[in-house]
């Protein structure tokens, strides 16, 4: 880190009016490459202001980023974010804030992405991630990780074993969502689970349910969406060809209606639907048999990091075979128009 | 019974045509008044053919029967039913078909009201509610409570306790449903709840969970619909008033769009929202907070009519300040009318 804090702290990084007021005052060295939305305007900026740790935070340069499903609704108006996206990440420790936080330097790091207030009871008794105020990083309110650097709370920061190498890491956050399920629902491993969406998420998700020795079906609505399914060691098949009530638990994976509508109707009487995927906007549903039948939907987003990158670094989940492509931050926007094109894998960003 | 099992097992009840063939062949006696749908239209019958207990049934006299919710979407085309309406009920057995169930004779029950096959592994695990070879009494293929008789397998029958008079007892199959709830969740006394809906399930449900010291409020949309929760020592008021995420469980129990919305918005992050009425039809509806905030969303039926019959038996859950008013059965279609009034309580039949 080239800049001294002195001087950049005095950056308001949501003002840029401010930050160009500013900007002939301070080092060069204080700006860094960023993908950028603005008003639904993506742009990559070259000289975008470097953040500045508070207290209690640290810098971290990006090693690795991915573009996730949610960072392609964002850029489409979800939760109305504007700044630098991405959360998905694996970087390196630069600065810290707090001379306490100094093991911290150097150190390959994960983090997770939710920052609550720490003081509400919300905060307290469902976590940071479904606090009022939370900012979340390249979703709500704080600028993420397609960038040369961002800052998170030490707090939130996981060290990544030395076995998971970046583009193992990189996946740490869409498996530690994947991981969610088991907290918050019990599942016998001789129930069958379907995964409704064969896609980067429903894979994670198929995975980590078949460790336990659990019969995961992975459904698509194309055929060529079992590809990698089959590939990874998991059955797989057409949506559509499946009775009604075929499976005690449906994991939706897909975030539309029809998605959605075809989850209900392949679980079982008393069986359980997590929705593991953001729906966007409003949807259209018949919800009859939700009550007629008794199903217990779960909605599923951020899980836990560390059992994640323990996963990774056994190999116990594979990801390698997720990545699609890798662009470097410059192409940004190319790289994200590639990421939405329907059934494509997991493209990566290298700053 | 005036009938003679030998003449009137010959008859097949859910083929007219077949009956009035036969119906000079049998006694006068073999007929009973109904309330009867068919294609939609509601008509009284003064000679609806006598029911027939089979193998393991108890043939019933209804003594007092009960207007659902149920029955009035039944009424506008839900689950496509033809035949006599009605599943509350209270009433006395007056024949049985195997000598080995003759100690049910005389004895005054409720009824739990789905017949599963009894073999399948939906019967087996789930219990006959989600059998998909059921019949529902009043609702799915079986005639129901709204006539002179009806049958039910001994199986189904609950001995009404002394204490329990029939304006009680008639309580029985909506109390269940109020206490499957507890079948379902666990929930803390210290958590707080909402009903929304205070309405006849709806301030059955209330009751039942206040049972374990629980603050549970009764909302609703109208000020005269606070009346009733307020004189049943309910906490109640105005949906309308209350904050976003204001409760740890919410219990739908109004069964429309606007009601799921409003549930939807009072449940805090990582809470439960039970749907108590079943939904008719498409609803749209916005899933994102049902993801991001990580709800539990459970549909939930028919319930224990064991427990229902002790509640009633102790005077513990009030029920006599739900009715409304009583007509007789040849006055079902007046019955049926006065009960989907906005605001109407507990209408019921006398046969």
């Amino acid at each position: 880190m080239n800049c001294e804090v002195r001087t950049y702290s005095q950056l308001t990084m949501h003002n840029s009016l401010f930050f160009f007021q500013r900007s002939l005052e301070i080092d060069k060295s204080c700006f860094m490459q960023a993908i950028h939305l603005q008003n639904g305007r993506l742009s990559y900026q070259a000289d975008y202001p470097q953040p500045d740790p508070g207290p209690g935070e640290a810098l971290i340069n990006v090693r690795l980023a991915g573009i996730c499903a949610t960072d392609l609704e964002i850029v489409k108006g979800y939760a109305g974010f504007s700044g630098v996206l991405g959360h998905e990440f694996v970087g390196e420790v630069t600065a810290v804030h707090d001379t306490d936080d100094a093991n911290w330097m150097g150190k390959r790091v994960a983090g997770s992405i939710n920052l609550g207030c720490g003081s509400c009871p919300v905060c307290l008794a469902a976590g940071p991630e479904h606090c009022p105020e939370r900012t979340v990083l390249g979703i709500i309110n704080k600028d993420g990780a397609f960038a040369d650097y961002l800052t998170l709370p030490v707090a939130n920061l996981h060290a990544v074993p030395d076995e998971a190498a970046d583009e193992t890491a990189v996946f740490t956050e869409p498996l530690a969502a994947a991981l969610k399920i088991r907290e918050q629902v019990k599942i016998r491993p001789n129930q069958p689970i379907a995964v409704v969406g064969p896609g980067r998420l429903g894979l994670l998700v198929g995975q980590v349910l078949a460790l336990a020795g659990t019969a995961v079906t992975m459904l698509g609505r194309r055929r060529e969406s079992l590809a990698l399914p089959a590939q990874l060691g998991l059955a797989a098949g057409l949506v559509d060809e499946f009775p009604d009530n075929a499976f005690d638990f449906v994991v939706e994976a897909t975030g539309n209606e029809a998605g959605f509508a075809q989850s209900l109707r392949l679980v079982r009487p008393q069986g359980t639907l997590i929705l593991k995927s953001t729906f966007q906007g409003q949807a259209t549903l018949d919800l009859t048999k939700l009550v007629v039948a008794e199903i217990n939907v779960v909605g599923s987003r951020c899980g836990p990091f560390a059992p994640a990158l323990r996963l990774l670094a056994d190999g116990a989940v594979a990801v390698r075979p997720f990545i699609e492509a890798e662009y470097p931050l410059s192409d940004g926007a190319a790289a994200l128009a590639h990421a939405a094109r329907p059934g494509v894998r997991k493209v990566l960003l290298r700053p």
